[in-house]
C-alpha cells in the first residue's frame, strides 16, 4: 500500500560511485544572453551554493571584475565549493590561474568537433589541435595545477580516431585530470545507442580508458539537460555540472535545482540542504534579469500551486496525491488558487481557511448551498470569455462576502 | 568530417513504429493555475495544431463553452487532429461523450495508486475501483467509442498485482483500447530498473500484454518529461500526449514542440511541419496569461541568440558550431545580442550589418581600432557593476555613430 512519501523505495545507481556537484552558473549563466550577474550577486550566490552544500565552482578570470570577485571568495574561506578556474586551451591563458594564488584547479576548453577545430578555431588538422591542447594541459600540470578538460561538442565529434586517443594522453600527463563531457548543442541521448550521441557508452568508454573523474554539462536545446546528467550518473559519472534554473547559451543547460532534487529525494544523497533553493531563484529574479517560469519545476510559482477541480479535490484530502515531494524540502509553499477550472471543493476549503482566520467557528462543505452560489458566480465571470486570469485572494473575499454576509 | 547539419546521421528507433502525436494543451494546458485558454484561442490552438500535423486533441465536454467549441472543432472537418473526449470513470460522464455526436474516441481517468484509489476516490478495494473502471470501460465500448484508458499515477502503483490485470481486462473488452501511461507526478525515470518507476520496463510488458497503442503522458515535476516519453518510444510505445510550452498542472507536462522537434531533426520524421512552433508560442504568450522564458527550448527568444564572445566568434564563422538546427525549422530568427560577455567579433559583425543596410561601403574586423574602442566603451558601462542588461539596437548605433562619425 502506496499512500505516502515514506513508502516509496529509494532508487540504486547501477554503478557505485559518491556523486558530486560542480555548479556553472557564475561561467554559463552569466554568459546568458539578456542575463548580467553582477559582482556582488555572484558573491551572494556563491554563499547560496555553500549553503546547499555544492561541491565546486567555475570563475571566469579574465577582466578585473572577474578576478576581484574571486579572490573574494577565496577569501571566504569555505572548504566547499572549491573555487576552480575556466581558460581557453592557450598558453596566454595559464597564467590568469597561477597569478591567482589559491586556485588548484581549472577548466581547460579542449573544444573536440570537427566545426570548432576547423570553422572556429582554424586549426589545420586534429592532430594539430591535439598536440597544441596537450602543451597546455602539460603546462598548467606543471604548475601544479589539475586540469579539467572540456572536451566541448563531444556529442558531434570524431570519437574512436580522436576523442579518446586525446583523453588517453591527457591521462598520460595527469591521472587526476578530469574529463568534462560537453553536450554543446543536446545532440546526445540518455540511451544505449551509437557513437558520438550516446551517453551511456561516452561514459562507459571515458571510463574504461581509466578516467576517475567523467563529468557532465549538458544543454537543454532538445529538452534532454537533466535527463543526459543522471544517463551519465547511471553509467558512473561521477561529476554533474549544471546552473541555476538552467540559466546559459540560448536553452541552457541542465537545472541544478532538478538534479539536487532527484539526488535527494529519488536516491536518498543526504548531503545537500535544498531549503533554500525557492530563496536562490528568488534572488537571481530580482537581480539578474531573469523571470521564473510559473511552471518551472522544483522552484516556479506553480509547482505547488492546485486550481483544476480534480487536483484541488485529491490535494486537500492527501497532498501526496498530486505532489511529488513536499513543498518544505525545497523552501517553497502550498497554494491554491481559484480560476476557471476550480472545483466547489477547493472554494469550500479557502472558505473555510479564511472562516478560521477570521475566528469564525464554522466549517462549510462543498455541498454546500453557499459554496455552489459561490461556484456559480465564478463560472460566471468566466462564461462568454471574458475573464482570462485568476481570481485574486482579494477578490474571493469579496465573492466571499457576499454569501456569507452574516457571518463573516 | 562532420561540419554541418547533413554530415550528421539520424538516429534509428530500436523499435519500428509509427509515432503518432496528441496534444493535451486545450485540457491539461487549460488546467495550468494561472493560465485561462478562451474558446476563441481553443479554436485558433486546434487550427495551428492542424497546420502542424498532430494527430489527436483531447476536449473537456462539461461546460457549455467547452461543448461548443468542441463542436466548432468537429465542424471544422479536418482529418487531424481527430477530435476525442476526456471523462472520470463515472457513468454519468458518458452521455458528455455519447450525447455530442462525432466524437469516436474518449479519454477515460481510470487513477491506479492507492492514494488516488482510497484517499482521493475513495474505493473500499482495488477489486472495487477495477469492476468499477471496466463498467464504464464496457459501456463506452457498447456505444462504439473506443476507449483510452488514462492509467493515473501508475509509476507509483501496485503494477504486478493490480494495474497489469486491470489492462489485461481493459483488452479483453476492446482489443482497440488505447492505454495511456500517466506519469502523473514523475516518479517515472527513463531507464532500466525496478517497478513501478522504469518506463521502459513499463512499457515493454504493457506491449507484452498485448495492448496495442500505448501512450505516455508524462509531468515535468523532476525535468524528465521529454526524456520518459523518448524513452517510451525507444521501447516500443506509439503515441505521445504533450502539450505546447508543457503547459499544465504544477510543473507542466513534457512539451509538444520538443517533442516534434526530436522526431523531425534527430529521428527524420517527416510529416510534421515545424516553421508555426515559435507563432503558436508567441499566440499563448499572447493570449492565455503565459511568459515564454527566454531559454526556453525551441521557442524561447534566446534559443538562436548569441551574446558571449566565445559563441558568437563561432557562430558567425559557421552557425553548425552553436546551433543545433537552422532557426528556420521552428520558425524563428539568429540574433547576436551585445551584452557583459560579448567580444569584439560580434561587435565588428554588428557593425558590418548597420554599415550594409545603411548602404556605407564599409567593412571593419575585430581588430579595427573603432572596434576595439567601441568594446571598451561598453565594458565600462558593466564596469563598476552597474549596468544590468543587454545593449539595445538603439543604444548601439548610438555608440557606433560615436566612433564612425565619418561613415555613418
Amino acid at each position: 500500500m502506496i499512500t505516502s512519501y515514506e513508502d516509496l523505495p529509494n532508487i540504486e545507481l547501477p554503478v557505485d560511485q559518491e556523486i558530486k556537484i560542480s555548479d556553472g552558473t557564475l561561467r554559463e549563466g552569466a554568459q546568458m544572453p539578456g542575463v548580467v550577474i553582477k559582482s556582488e550577486d555572484k558573491l551572494q550566490i556563491y554563499k547560496y551554493l555553500h549553503q546547499i552544500g555544492v561541491e565546486k565552482v567555475e570563475n571566469f578570470l579574465y577582466s578585473d571584475r572577474d578576478r576581484e570577485v574571486t579572490r573574494e571568495m577565496l577569501d571566504l574561506g569555505y572548504d566547499k565549493p572549491e573555487v576552480t578556474g575556466w581558460i581557453r586551451a592557450s598558453k596566454s591563458d595559464i597564467e590568469l590561474v597561477t597569478s591567482m594564488g589559491g586556485i588548484e584547479e581549472t577548466g581547460i576548453l579542449t573544444s573536440v568537433s570537427d566545426c570548432h577545430l576547423f570553422d572556429k578555431i582554424g586549426f589545420e588538422s586534429r592532430e594539430e589541435a591535439k598536440e597544441s591542447y596537450l602543451d597546455v594541459v602539460q603546462e598548467v600540470v606543471d604548475h601544479g595545477i589539475t586540469p579539467r578538460c572540456h572536451v566541448e561538442d563531444v556529442t558531434r565529434a570524431e570519437i574512436e580516431d580522436f576523442v579518446y586517443p586525446f583523453i588517453e594522453e591527457i591521462i598520460e600527463i595527469d591521472s587526476d585530470a578530469v574529463i568534462r563531457i560537453c553536450d554543446t548543442v543536446n545532440y546526445g541521448i540518455p540511451f544505449e545507442g551509437d557513437l558520438p550521441y550516446s551517453i551511456p557508452r561516452l561514459v562507459r568508454d571515458i571510463k574504461d580508458l581509466g578516467v576517475e573523474d567523467i563529468e557532465l554539462h549538458i544543454h537543454d536545446d532538445y529538452g534532454l539537460g537533466v535527463a543526459n546528467v543522471l544517463s551519465g550518473f547511471w553509467n558512473g559519472a561521477n561529476w554533474g555540472n549544471m546552473t541555476v534554473m538552467g540559466l546559459g547559451e540560448r536553452a541552457g543547460v541542465a537545472e541544478l535545482e532538478k538534479v539536487l532534487l532527484f539526488l535527494t529525494d529519488r536516491l536518498g544523497v543526504d548531503k545537500y540542504d535544498l531549503t533554500v533553493l525557492k530563496d536562490l531563484a528568488n534572488y537571481l529574479e530580482e537581480n539578474a534579469n531573469y523571470h521564473v517560469p510559473y511552471n518551472k519545476a522544483v522552484v516556479g510559482d506553480n509547482v505547488f500551486a492546485h486550481e483544476s477541480g480534480i487536483h484541488t479535490d485529491g490535494v486537500i484530502k492527501n497532498p501526496f496525491t498530486y505532489e511529488p515531494y513536499p513543498p518544505e524540502m525545497v523552501g517553497a509553499r502550498r497554494k491554491f488558487m481559484i480560476g476557471d477550472s476550480s472545483g466547489r471543493e477547493v472554494i469550500a476549503k479557502k472558505t473555510n481557511d479564511i472562516l478560521e482566520r477570521n475566528d469564525i467557528d464554522l466549517t462549510v462543505d462543498k455541498k454546500d448551498k453557499r459554496i455552489k452560489e459561490m461556484y456559480n458566480e465564478i463560472q460566471q465571470l468566466y462564461e462568454e470569455n471574458k475573464r482570462s486570469s485568476c481570481i485574486l485572494d482579494k477578490e474571493f473575499k469579496e465573492i466571499l462576502d457576499k454569501h456569507f454576509d452574516k457571518e463573516v
